[in-house]
């Protein structure tokens, strides 16, 4: 049975919604309130077809993840696919569009990007500006996002001179796995929003340099599609936003580890939306641009507080759960599955003692990348803190991230003592500008900085790197803080 | 008996002088040397129509309460009101009000103002410049203004995680009067300027969303209009500004008390006028700006010192106390009101401990906005210093005021130990802005700001805010030293 | 006996050098290698008219002293007389003379000028390129000046509240003579170089608002001028730059000391010139506006080092002695006066310590102005390091100069310890701006500014600042580090 | 036998690769994979002329050094040289080049210099893009470059007054050799890209100014050539740079030490090449520029990893030993010479307390002038722990060098204990812009600024400078930090 646009037409309300996605028709209509991003953008395509708004954020099963099969009603007609082909055909191009075509021509030649930074700048040129708003949107004015980056420039290295390095090993055992460099990908949502194959470019590009990465929770592949694109091999971990229902919860994480993953990494720092200002205005941006004029107030008219939906971020985690203890979600966690857990989100010292006391496998300092409480301390900070108060849990400390963009960043963070540092922004930028090609890139450039900075220290292994080897300074260096 | 325009210009000097105020006719000849803003201001509009410059800063009753009945002579005539209604309806809009209308024409949609930073950008925009210099118009070089905003900078969050924060409650009563949010309405004059409703606007938008307004002993509308404007249960503290003669204090205090006033906040901060120098230059620029050139130095011509009125800021406190004491002062006051007393404008830690032993209610840690002593220690620094030298004071402590523009500045305040924290200019563009429906707006957005933070930081209810929970570093972050 | 032009023109090599100045014709044959500012700027003029170039560097008494009176040839014919008139009539403004002619017509009305920023930025505009150099040109790259004023955003105020502060004396005694306010005018040279009344517009303003002018020995008006421009009982003090010669500094002390001069005070902080580069390179852009091309090198052309003189600075004190000591200085001084003696140019803690051993009356802590030893520790760092490791030291402690432009920051070196505090440039700026008018203003802004900021911290009575009322605190403002 | 054009043309392939060079042929077909550069830059010149391109960044003694002489396979024809000739004096001026020889023209006359910044800026713009970017480039962010210079700006006076300096003087000795002023030519390599007599300006220019200059390995005079430029008894130090074969290391010392070179300074901080973009990148942007748009990426084609040669540094130094320790390099070195041994690349204050226990005769505070390791303590930053934790190292310190632009920098460190101080892209940059006369202003400049600064201080001669003279203060000089 297929369905001409005439009919689907008629269902274009909340009474009866339906949507067109990829000629196929949905009855979304029950659905609608428990949509996390709120049923007024779903409305939006009541009756019509909804394939180009839904698929840059939708992993290939979130249709049967969460709506029943009685809700399929099936394809459109072979002349409503027409019609549909033909009218995407011909739509004009937005403004934003025709702007990242342009963009796009006029990338550099792959070979001379030389630095994350120059990486990123390709980056925020070819992205819509919807995607540049959410993957550089972070908690109200900046603040953390740009002192986790900044934090760095305040320790300096005592390279030691006269020692061999002629050979150099950059290697490292991340929750017992091999990476060629101590880096490995943070979990970063919405890959897809940046180039059609998403995620997938930077498992590709993963399992050919050998390092390993951890999957969202909120990717926009599937876990399934990310993990056949993996090497026989190559590890994956699973960062998990663990959903209020436990049932739900559970199976997701059971999912994954029918698929193979390699560890669960809790996040434990985004449970509820942070306030991403820049993400919440893209829409009004774009739209204005459209249309040419500023949107202006009209006196008499209520507060719509278009604000409310918090933002692609908050549509993400709606349902997530906010009461986690250590005490209720750790056994908890354990009970359901064999894998190593990982705590992500950790950001201060009395919470890191804590985690290692709730005996999980490893510990990673982040404040989400600055995306979530505004003035949160940097997590180099904190691990610097970390050193000097509590030596003793970093036998449990896998890593930190945040603000990372060189090769030296990589090595402050080692000699402190973390065993390897996450990025998640620069892969999400680097598949955007060039694809896989894009992320194998960083992790190349990143490995020759890694590597011109143990020699430049006289470290030949990760080992040789050492918290005597950096000094935190009393200022800080004016060129990074430019950044 | 109604007089006729030509009547009325006869009185044209100081040796007579009357003013005609929304059609009624003054002789102000007598109160000319009492004028706290100077005589020359009056004699400028001596026999003729004053209406358009008295209003937006005069409450209603000031007529009343300082000008003898016999000096109400009574109303104009009819044809000379068709006269003053004609004149006022072809009289040419300055260059000031052309560019005041054109940008209240162009203001955002309400619901897109996210922070209260939004809001002040569009207040400045639509303020006339004599009310956006009053406003924003501090001592000096807008030193103590700026680090009092800039001193948050310095503080950075410990946020806890794994802690149920699903419900969250971020109310708190100050002197015994509950807040749905730990922020409350610090005085501040003259809302008028912004906003025909002045401090009404407030008042409605505080009580529609549970807050508590402290109005100024300067408010542009009378105490007895802004109770009116209040809900039933709505608490209202007042600003006292002693004036030096006793009997005209007692007669303010008691006028408040009668019309239901909860508290007295007596402001030590400001004895003196400041030196606000944008205030002063203001009527320079807009006198240039109309003429459309710049006024130039005539030779031999002596120094007129046209800043000797010390701005409207001058005017206002011209017959305050200038030698209050805590001995003689306190008791005083004590013994004309049995309203709770609140020390506001407390600039250091031997102070906030003489308040403390002089067994007042509450201490608010002000430094006039950074309007009045150049250089002050920040109230957040000193606050701090509290904390650490003299943790026994806070049991009296009640709010620290100054800078706050984010929730996270608030949480920063509370979790060092204060109850609240107030706000001034902020509510005073948002009124300008947009009416109530500004000041209710910012309430919103700090209160979602608020919760944010609280779930953040692990906080679900303001007791949980900790002083571990914030740490001054010896950095401070770049992005808010940019505002 | 009267020349003709033609006569003085033969004379016109350092064989045999003339030069007319105000009508008169010199023989400077022998003097050419005596001159301070060296022989070539004097044969520029040689057989010709030098008194648009003489006049405003050098007090009218200078060729008295310095050129025998055999060497005063006499006047030039009246033919002559009118040849130059008409010749100084007919002379086409340079570019530079055109633009202040332009500037002065600009000045605001001095009513208008509401701080020393504001009397600096019209001075700016209105001094010659010459003088504003020389006025403003500093050590190497300007960090001592610099720092001289920035130093102030690092003390913040403890301001007390509850203090009777309706009456304020901002007086005190300096050497044992009154002062209306705790501020003196530094010793600074050539006033004539921005107003043709030079020091004695700033005498006549001193007199009249009470306060003591220190002369420097480069004053470009005669000492006895200025004591004649004094008012009977008006105190000066004088800036003694020592001759080589003691004979010579002899006689520059009993001339002084006869003119009623009140006080010595010996420089010590340049013995030799700084290095004020924009001072040396105001002739090179001064000639190449005036051409409208730059000058280019010519390959092969040696270097010329036109450098050599050090500017206008190095030309004053050429002669002066390098080989001051404690042991042997102090006591030649003591035995030729009976003056009180105060050292000016004490740059740390050792010398504070050394001076006051040394016995003198008064200690001034300056590093003249930043415009001598580049990076020499800002004066109010060294009285705040004074104050912390050498309170016995205060005694003799007469004053701080460098770097202040606000009452705020005489109060802050007050409460330090300070007696008085000394401004130069500010009163050159206001004299070339406005004349003695200009100066009266300054001094008036400052009295407002002191009494506004006195009672701000609660101080009746310059007794009542106190240490403990300044904090050093560890950022500085912002916006004075614009400044 | 001499070549004709065409008969070499045909030796245009990696399997046979003939270049003519200064109107020789030359058979490099076994060198190419020996190249330091690599083969792809030789094979651009294959079967063609290689001049312009060889002569700029070799010595002339390279060919005979690196090429067997039956590869040397003689002259080109006499009709070739006329074609080459031909072809040179027709060849189309670049881009750059005609920018060099317009901003040649304009550079103001030397004796307008003042200061080593008015110098660098000259030479900046005089200078060939790709010399520039070479000279200037540092690693990475060029954070290390500039906190080696902004270093300076923490550290100030405390200038002694009362002290004799008319007599005021500042030689020292360096490794027991005189110096007029403590203050060393550093090795730098390839001057000869900025002048065409390149490092033998600087030798000139050192002779006739009495200091001494250390000559890189890697200099683009050759050895021989520069110690014929030196004047009888002017010492010369050799920087060397350690080839991984001792034998190839052994013989470059002995040719040194046959030519009379004085001292080795053994370079330990260059191991590696660093990360120079802007030295990688200039090649592009000349390339763009030519062409007159900017390359863009081609999809689908690889990551060509243009920057794999590291650019020139790289070059320099690829056959250099990684594999140096204390145990093996210094008694080898010890063994093969009797000169002095300096070790040149100290970075920490561990390896300095090394290097005096490995008995050498001289250590030298450097970070390659921030052209190797990033963040990369500041020398100076090195000096002032060393003076604290261990003034025991202090007899064997001869110098420190980074980062230094005015005789009070000199100060600072000879304060700190410093014997002398290097200075390496300054003089690099002053005989680009001037030749032999650029060297010989700069040195001028820097003693005028060490003796106005040892007068300023109270110090007659470098041993007056003591450590308590300096002060490390908790702020820095904002001027400074601009540069």
């Amino acid at each position: 049975m297929a369905f001409s646009l005439e009919d689907i037409a008629q269902h274009n309300s909340s009474s009866s919604c339906w949507v067109i996605i990829k000629n196929n028709v949905y009855d979304v209509t029950d659905f609608l309130q428990e949509h996390p991003g709120g049923a007024s953008i779903i409305l939006k395509y009541a009756g019509r077809d909804a394939t180009r708004a839904y698929e840059p954020i939708h992993p290939p099963d979130a249709l049967t993840k969460h709506l029943p099969a009685s809700k399929h009603l099936g394809p459109v007609s072979s002349s409503a696919v027409q019609t549909l082909v033909s009218a995407q055909q011909n739509r004009k191009k937005t403004k934003d569009e025709v702007r990242v075509e342009e963009a796009m021509k006029q990338r550099p030649p792959l070979g001379r990007i030389l630095s994350l930074r120059d990486m990123e700048a390709v980056a925020r040129k070819v992205l819509s500006h919807k995607a540049e708003s959410y993957y550089s949107s972070a908690a109200d004015d900046h603040v953390s996002v740009t002192e986790n980056a900044r934090a760095f420039s305040r320790f300096f290295f005592h390279p030691r001179v006269m020692r061999p390095v002629g050979k150099c090993d950059p290697s490292t055992t991340i929750l017992g796995y091999k990476s060629t460099i101590p880096v490995f990908v943070s979990g970063a949502a919405l890959a897809k929003l940046g180039h059609p194959l998403g995620e997938v470019n930077i498992t590709r590009a993963a399992g050919k340099t050998g390092i390993i990465q951890m999957i969202s929770s909120n990717a926009s592949m599937s876990y399934a599609e990310i993990a056949a694109a993996a090497q026989p091999t190559q590890p994956l971990f699973f960062q998990l936003y663990k959903n209020a229902d436990n049932a739900v919860a559970e199976k997701r994480v059971r999912e994954v580890e029918a698929l193979g993953y390699k560890a669960i990494c809790l996040t434990v720092d985004a449970v509820i939306p942070g306030n991403r200002e820049k993400d919440m205005k893209s829409p009004w941006i774009v739209e204005d641009l459209e249309r040419g004029t500023p949107s202006v107030h009209v006196e008499g008219e209520g507060d719509s507080d278009e604000a409310k939906g918090f933002g692609t971020a908050g549509a993400l985690i709606a349902a997530d759960d906010k009461d986690m203890t250590w005490e209720k979600t750790i056994p908890w966690l354990r009970g359901i599955t064999k894998l190593p857990i990982m705590i992500k989100g950790i950001q201060c010292v009395e919470d890191a003692v804590l985690a290692a006391e709730a005996g999980v496998e490893g510990i990673l300092l982040s404040n989400h990348g600055g995306r979530q409480q505004e003035y949160a301390l940097p997590p180099l900070e904190v691990l610097y803190r970390l050193r000097k108060q509590r030596p003793d849990v970093f036998g449990k400390l896998e890593g930190c991230e945040g603000g990372v963009q060189r090769g030296t960043d990589v090595l402050k963070a080692l000699c402190l003592g973390a065993t390897a540092v996450g990025l998640g922004r620069a892969f999400l930028y680097a598949q955007s500008a060039y694809g896989e090609a894009g992320a194998v890139k960083i992790i190349n450039i990143l490995q020759r900085e890694i590597l011109t900075g143990m020699r430049g220290l006289g470290a030949a292994s990760v080992r040789d790197l050492k918290p005597e080897m950096v000094e935190r300074v009393d200022w800080e260096s004016s060129e990074r803080a430019k950044l």
